[in-house]
């Protein structure tokens, strides 16, 4: 046997966002396991093997590409963006902990991308230039009231936020939740992104002050990002503000 | 006047870490200006112009290349990593705020890069997998209380933390003074990352409890990660742990 494992993801935009490395491991790989839409986005050879399942089934996806490497195979787990954030890696792993002794013998590789809340960034600004957070919205994986504590606690740390999962159908009045919670603590002016698509065709990027936030502008591919009492707006005339959060806090404003 | 302004990252392992879009962006500028180490990596032709500077000029670097653009040029601001993350995007857009009007309507390309901690994450398994948090630890920019602050709610929160600008010759001890605040509220297991120099040939990764994590192992080109208390080691024989962060958190651990 001399199967290989890599963990990759095609970045938020797709292939103008991969890495070459990554790029690599799609051309050195026989299997694909992944969503759907995220394996689309690598156009693969038709002598390679697209596995595509539900975007909700990360634990039986990540044993069946380790047995697929136990077996010999040179397999490929796609996620879209990073992989080590809210992604496969950490399901892999935990596939590896949970299973047979020969699991972790196989030859592993994750590859680092560009995670949606950089992207999201770049396209407007640098909100993310200062100390920052990423918190996952979900509550399918854990309780809402250790959601609702940690949102607290950063804000009231100071820090930038970006939320990931903010929305889904099963999960549709999570964000608006996080928002009201938010603006307990933070000043209404503070900066949003609803920030969707980066990188794609239908990117669309919105900003707006927390006091009139609306979470019905968020769908399952946006990223939102909540700044802090530093974030500034740059206005310019005939195009969209910049947003960013400055190097620099100085004792007064501590 | 048609001149461009892009800010890049070369992501933390150089070429097989960057982009297409990025690198498309390097083909098109004619000035790069950034950090030496940093604009060594681009492997520029002759007809490119390497403007390099001290990595702690950054103000200064930001408004010499927005009078280059405003004057006409293509210019290509360069960042390690990725530059919306403690990086040049958020100086160039301070050096936009105050400075001239016309600097408002430069055309300006913020890409996206590949993020030490996402780059050391990778490389050891997948910390980042859940909630997680990026702290500068360099009191250059704002006050050191701030920072004992934002460690001790971050670790209160149970959030993974990635620290940047852990250590430099001008600040030799705030590493170990973090270190020995997270052990008052952290298990001794849990695990820490010296992530250094991640996807370049002087790679190296070193796990340790925090309870022993010594702060003399990280240097400047280090990104240091450390879990929360749901953080797991998967032991392998003849191979290096896998760290990871589940993926859920149950109502007990909570």
């Amino acid at each position: 046997m001399s199967g290989k494992l890599y963990v990759i993801g095609t970045g938020p935009g797709g292939a103008q966002q991969m890495t070459p490395e990554t790029r690599a491991a799609v051309e050195a790989s026989d299997d694909f396991l992944g969503y759907g839409p995220y394996l689309d986005r690598l156009a693969l050879r038709s002598d390679q093997n697209h596995i595509a399942s539900d975007n909700r089934e990360e634990l039986d996806r990540a044993c069946a590409a380790l047995k697929l490497a136990a077996s010999g195979r040179k397999v490929c787990v796609v996620s879209g963006g990073d992989p080590g954030v809210f992604a496969m890696a950490a399901a892999v792993c935990e596939a590896i902990d949970g299973g047979p002794e020969e699991w972790r013998s196989i030859d592993l590789t994750i590859l680092p991308g560009v995670t949606a809340m950089l992207a999201v960034a770049a396209c407007v600004g640098a909100p993310l230039g200062h100390d920052f957070c990423a918190i996952s919205l979900s509550d399918n994986l854990k309780p809402w009231d250790v959601i609702t504590r940690r949102l607290r606690l950063m804000a009231e740390a100071g820090m930038v936020i970006a939320l990931y999962n903010p929305i889904s159908k099963a999960r549709p009045w999570q964000l608006g939740e996080a928002l009201s919670l938010l603006r307990e603590t933070l000043p209404g002016e503070t900066p949003v992104i609803f920030g969707r698509a980066a990188g794609r065709p239908d990117e669309r990027m919105q900003i707006m002050p927390l006091g009139e936030a609306d979470a019905s502008k968020a769908d399952m591919a946006t990223c939102v990002i909540i700044g802090s009492p530093e974030t500034r707006l740059i206005e310019r005339a005939g195009q969209a503000p910049l947003v960013y959060t400055p190097r620099f806090i100085t004792r007064e404003s501590a």
